[in-house]
């Protein structure tokens, strides 16, 4: 599980690029922090009483005075609002400046471009050379600062929301390396967004912005505050995109949560609308514009926006939209997994790390090369220009020819003298779909949703101008001639498309706030509607996918109107061979306990017979409880007291202290006995105890995890080994110089076993006394619910106080995922075999059976040991 | 506790005409409600099964095949979408025809108004008369079919939906009436609004179509469908008022719930999309609009709707609306309360039940007469022609005469030959401010989101009418005229008034929707936070105003940025002294418990030594446990077996069966046996047993609840009865003929002193096995977002599975509330003393100690009968 530093670093590279996985022990290291921060709390309440008791000596008022002082300024800053405001103001900033740079990249091509006119050859090669060199640089700095500023950074939020602790997430060199490898990125001109990385700076921000102001007061140290300002933090990131505060909060809150507490809905408002209101405002500073505006704003006309007539072709739209943002996601996945399976592809890409972005933007960027293919796809036309044109509020098709365009410059890209301004449009469509699918796989900062809205506005376009060219004169029958307007059909389609893509409503929303319009609100939210209909029947959201690949832990969604989730039980799904410790138990049972599966807590019931659950504790505390009884010091104070007693025998105590080789011999022995018999797991423990065996003998420590044996009856050794790799080592190494180890390795294996059959003392064992509890009867639907309310890892399932089940995340995810069958109707969504990445899907009641079946014959050993392999190898995939 | 027929309807009466209180145990009712669906949904299930094994018989394959495809048919109707489909075209429907029948009736006093030109007596007549019928028939017609159906209605949503079941809330009768009396009330040209009644219409009709379509398949069954169906109501029923989708799904998240799961988002977009489809489509097709568009349509310019020295009067806008929201509020709150406390007033419109609304409607009507006082605050225009005029794009104060404009009509309204403007904006504002604060207490169907909407449209116009006068050529500087359009200052002002009111943001959206024009959003998102931020510091919301006034169960929200939340434990307000029943106690400790307090359910334990909590009992259960150990029919029983004992001395057995008169000579004899020696309480039970004395002779039932004595020492007494007062008490009637009971009164008291020794069998005894369990150091941050999240009603704190206290929602309340004291720290809102409404602060910090005191001093009977006392009055005020 422990890995040395090339390792870990071709690990890290895995993960950045192709979306990795994490192995990590998030849990974990969420708990040793959570204790780090209770400790430092302690200590500063400490700190603080004795400052109060020093003040009553001498001169106390006035330094009460003082002390009240620094509280009401400390209080005040520490006030949500002003929070809120620095983090609007900081976030409008970068927003700002961000797009100044990106801007300012895009002019510095056009001008290179431009300039070489003269010779293609050199066109191209500036065309092409200024986006590889910008993400090559981008990718390697980021690679190089911090590989998790890699990708849209929604996924990670998401599951930071949900109360796990992502490491190194939130620091500043996340945030340094994704601010500019962002802008580097965007700079070159890919089809990459903006949208998903500022979600992920604005969290950053926000963190960076509680440390510091942590300096002038104490509540910011407060988990659940912290987890509100992400949530305020995510909205901010989607506001100041866009300007559009209420989008980016709906936006937001439609695709970081589950459960969204309502009265954390303001802190999202007025931390976005001030965001929003100083990035246009900067604008206007800057004489960019005259007043706030939109930021796409179009020109449509009010008194008759659409005939009712038109709306089948929206819902068209919609349901078209659907289709291709289940096929965009497929698509993205489809290349993230392929490359990830060409092993000499990604042994290659491996070694050249940079390679694989150079290439993607290579083939990219040859392929819009303007004079060549990009001719017939507008390729000269930036992101943001391609989008200004197609929700512009004339027609191209009826006007046929370009010289009708009596503005110059941008539209103009989309007209070509040989191809009919359909062809472009198509061909701008597909050929663009497959390259922000492709795009978005280089591991720098980007997002997708930008190049999806592009696409669907794109998209909406074409079908306008079907119409248009369909009915000349309008649909409308009563006199007056109301043309169609194809802009508002590529508002309508680039909301389909982005919302299909994202699984979110809120992207009608974002549209209207970025258009300045809301003329077309029945259309867009027909079409997204639709779309998400028929997206979510199909594929899964882009960034739950990515969840999966990146094998975050997270809980899927119940989905679309499954009803039969209402009739699932608890009872159906959970574990009934719960792992439990006694509170009288032994070490033995305990390091039987402890040899068995991974999980990372255990129940503590009152007895086997009773069977009443007490509370949890979580492994680490156990293994430590058991490093402790059996560790080195404990034997060496064994020894000198034996020597003590036979002191005629020995010299003399004085010699503890100057035996260095001694302790390097004992470090090769055997340190630790491991029994391969299990009974002692069984409640009631009255088997006779088999002699133990010697089964590891501990020479070297083994690096890397891929060398795990996969051979179930080697297992044991390897748990244990697994179980002591972490800080007890160190220790023993450290205490060895303390005293003379002079046992044999059948003494030692006798003391061993006689510290074993000792009663564990819980006294020092931190324990949580009220872990979560079902009861059989309960949904799997409100199952769902409390675990995504209240971020759960499992629970336990009791029956008037008594422990008979134990439900996991584990389990929940495969009933939801519909592996699990109950009462003979297979509950799996209709499409399901769609999504399934080959999971084998009855593992767990396998495991259960046989879990079953080895409580009834209790000496055969071995389908014990391969249940608890597979349960092992099934958590460490996660 | 009970009342007979004329209490009810008297208590109804007072609940109707001012926001009543509800004494019902609502909790019970639920439960009840629970065990019957529980109860049915087995039987159905039985019956399924049987069917399956009759058809295993004959003609198997065919009737399998039958079911088949009726459960496919069936499992089609049951889809979510179609089921919210026709929630969405029921309700667009209903809108339709309400408004169009509102718009009728408004025609038809115009109608008479103008036909009566001639004599301004009669003209004042029939203006004064017509609204005043139409509301005393609204009046009368809810009070008789249906008093739930008065007033707005989302309250009670918003109690509903946190899963308390309010009874008669959504039945078919309160469909019906509210559905009527809103079109009466809305026709009389009052100042109510049509959104509140809406989302109850709504709820309404979901309900009733989940009870219709259940007869078609099972899962409508499930509570926890139901609540997310009524939550998409909620936004239909907004949706569809409006036409406004989002603006609705945001309002009704708002205003109605605590936590939202975003799964549920889309039921919610769906419905009220399609709903506001319909609802405009069938404006389109009855020839009111040529396609669909926004109900109150505005035209401003888009290229520059506003300038950015210009934010500074909108800011001003939203403070102002902020400071006057709170006032509504508080004005509603005060008229309220000022006719409730006025004894005599009360008790002369108790009788004349209608001569309330009469009145209200008669002093408005007269005061908005047009050629009366009516002409300087344009009193002939409608709601809503008030409204359009107000969002004209024109400025009226530059063009200063009516002449000038250039269509006649309803803005002509607002010009006075002899006044001002401003002086007709001003007096419309501050009439219909108290006017709309008045009529929204009359008892009809009716909201207060419309009337404030128009008053904040009203005061924005004003702002925006000085500023173009103050401006004349606009604030521009850059050569170009801008002209300040006050219509956008009208929007503005709406959406922050009718935001401070009802302490939501969406409002901004709905404001968006309603005009089709989104182009102001930054001024208006800024004045709707700014307003908000005012208005929540100073009063609750309308309607957690209307919660509080009408004593609904509800948990007040945790404020706008109290962080010293987040310091408070639960270990800080729980209550130490837990009432609990050990697994192995006798009837008498049971006895015992049941007569202390009224809480609900009671923690059991395993033993008084080990306190490990296993489980909670309701209290009707310990209450029919007790009924069967000491009653009738098992004394019969045992005088039956004493008797075949005796066979000598009495006759023979079968007289058992004809001894009526034995009977009712027995229902007047002793009963129970009362003791108010309270030791069966403590937990070691260890105090030697005092003798009982019989406390209570049963001679007749107490009826009114008003008459329960308040001295604390005949309480016991009393806490006895109310316990036995529903259904035990029939029950033993009934069985009064089955033996003949010749005991002494001696002889019973003696049988009933050893039938309280024995040890209670819990063996039929229901027993939720999971209550929710909380740890001493959960903050109360995380315990308030549990108990909403999950509904809870209280919570056990345990500490490695022992009991040591209990939070329930009223401990909670009141920390929340800022009443109880943490370390010296008062945790007090700013401005609560402005909100309280007089509770004694520190009642429960006081009986704890008392607890307390009485656990050292067990023979001290008197300060444990105080408690109880206290503890009781203070429940059931609730």
């Amino acid at each position: 599980m422990a890995g040395d530093g090339t390792d870990q670093r071709a690990l890290q590279y895995e993960q950045t690029l192709m979306y990795g996985r994490y192995t990590q022990e998030l849990g974990v290291f969420a708990k040793e922090e959570a204790a780090r921060i209770r400790e430092s709390g302690q200590r500063r309440s400490l700190s603080n009483r004795s400052l109060l008791e020093y003040d009553k000596g001498r001169c106390a008022k006035c330094r009460i005075c003082t002390v009240r002082c620094q509280k009401f300024l400390i209080s005040r800053v520490g006030e949500d609002w002003i929070f809120l405001i620095l983090l609007g103001l900081v976030m409008a900033l970068v927003s700002w400046v961000v797009d100044f740079c990106i801007a300012l990249c895009l002019q510095a091509q056009k001008w290179m471009y431009g300039g070489l006119d003269s010779n293609i050859l050199l066109q191209y090669l500036a065309w092409v050379t200024y986006p590889v060199v910008l993400i090559t640089f981008s990718a390697g700095f980021t690679q190089i600062l911090a590989p998790q500023a890699v990708g849209s950074g929604i996924p990670e939020m998401k599951t930071i929301l949900r109360g796990v602790v992502l490491k190194e997430y939130l620091t500043f060199k996340t945030f340094v390396a994704k601010v500019i490898g962002l802008t580097c990125a965007l700079g070159s001109g890919m089809p990459l967004g903006k949208e998903g990385p500022f979600v992920h700076i604005a969290s950053l921000c926000a963190a960076l912005l509680s440390k510091f102001m942590s300096l002038f007061g104490g509540i910011y140290e407060n988990e659940s505050r912290n987890i509100e300002m992400l949530a305020a933090a995510c909205a901010v990131g989607v506001g100041c995109c866009f300007a559009a505060p209420i989008g980016g909060v709906l936006f937001s809150i439609e695709v970081t949560s589950t459960f969204f507490a309502v009265r954390n809905y303001w802190r999202g408002f007025f931390a976005a609308t001030f965001s929003a209101f100083i990035f246009r405002v900067l604008a206007v500073w800057n004489k960019d514009e005259e007043t706030i505006t939109a930021l796409f704003k179009t020109r449509f006309r009010l008194d008759f926006p659409f005939d009712l007539q038109e709306l089948p072709a929206f819902a068209v739209i919609g349901i078209a939209s659907g289709f291709g943002g289940a096929l965009f996601v497929y698509l993205n996945r489809l290349i993230v997994q392929f490359i990830r399976k060409q092993k000499t592809i990604n042994k290659f890409l491996m070694k050249k790390r940079l390679l694989y972005p150079a290439l993607v933007t290579l083939i990219i960027s040859t392929l819009t090369f303007p004079p060549g293919f990009g001719q017939f796809m507008a390729g000269k036309l930036t992101q943001k220009e391609s989008l200004v044109t197609l929700l512009d509020n004339r027609t191209w098709a009826k006007q046929g020819i370009a010289e009708e365009f009596d503005y110059i410059g941008n539209s103009q890209a989309w007209q070509h003298p040989q191809v009919n301004v359909f062809v472009t449009l198509v061909l701008f469509i597909v050929m663009k779909f497959w390259m922000s699918a492709l795009a978005t796989t280089i591991p720098v900062p980007c997002g997708a949703f930008m190049p999806v809205f592009v696409i669907g506005a794109a998209f909406g376009r074409l079908v306008g101008e079907s119409m248009a060219a369909w009915f000349p004169d309008g649909i409308h029958m009563d006199g007056t001639i109301y043309n169609i307007m194809p802009g508002g059909y590529a508002v309508v389609g680039a909301a389909a498309l982005s919302g299909a893509v994202t699984h979110t409503v809120s992207t009608a929303v974002i549209v209207f706030e970025l258009t300045g319009q809301i003329s077309h609100i029945l259309p867009v939210m027909i079409a997204v509607i639709l779309a998400n209909a028929v997206a979510q029947a199909l594929q899964p959201s882009l960034y739950d996918s990515i969840i999966r690949i990146k094998k975050l832990p997270y809980l899927p969604e119940l989905g679309f109107g499954h009803h039969e989730k209402y009739n699932i039980r608890v009872e159906d799904i959970m574990v009934r061979d719960v792992r439990y410790i006694t509170l009288n138990c032994t070490y033995r049972d305990l390091h039987g306990v402890l040899l068995i599966g991974q999980l990372k807590t255990l129940a503590l019931v009152e007895s086997a017979e009773s069977m009443i659950l007490l509370g949890s504790i979580e492994r680490a505390q156990l293994q430590s409880l058991l490093t402790q009884q059996l560790g080195r010091p404990r034997r060496l104070e064994y020894i000198r007291e034996r020597s003590m007693e036979e002191k005629k025998k020995r010299l003399s105590v004085g010699s503890d202290r100057n035996s260095d080789d001694g302790s390097h011999r004992a470090s090769q022995e055997v340190r630790f006995q491991i029994s391969t018999e299990e009974s002692t797991f069984s409640p009631t423990n009255t088997g006779p105890q088999k002699p133990l065996k010697p089964a590891l003998k501990r020479s070297s420590v083994v690096e890397r995890p891929t060398e795990l044996p996969t051979s179930p009856n080697d297992n044991s050794g390897i748990a244990l080994k697994n179980l002591f790799c972490a800080s007890p080592d160190a220790e023993a190494l450290e205490d060895d110089g303390d005293a003379e180890d002079d046992m044999t390795m059948r003494e030692i294996a006798e003391w061993e076993e006689m510290q074993l059959d000792e009663q564990v003392d819980f006294t020092n064992c931190k324990i949580d006394p009220a872990p979560f509890q079902l009861v059989e009867r309960t949904s799997l639907h409100k199952t769902h619910t409390i675990f995504s309310l209240l971020g759960l890892d499992h629970a336990y399932v009791t029956s008037i106080g008594r422990l008979i089940g134990v439900v996991s995340l584990k389990e929940l995810r495969k009933a939801i995922e519909g592996s699990v069958t109950v009462k003979g109707v297979k509950v799996r969504p209709p499409l399901a075999s769609f999504r399934d990445s080959g999971t084998t899907s009855s593992s767990e009641n396998e495991a259960t059976e046989l879990h079953k079946l080895w409580d009834r014959h209790k000496n055969l050993s071995l389908p014990r040991e391969h249940t608890a392999s597979s349960d092992e190898t099934d958590e460490k995939s996660h």
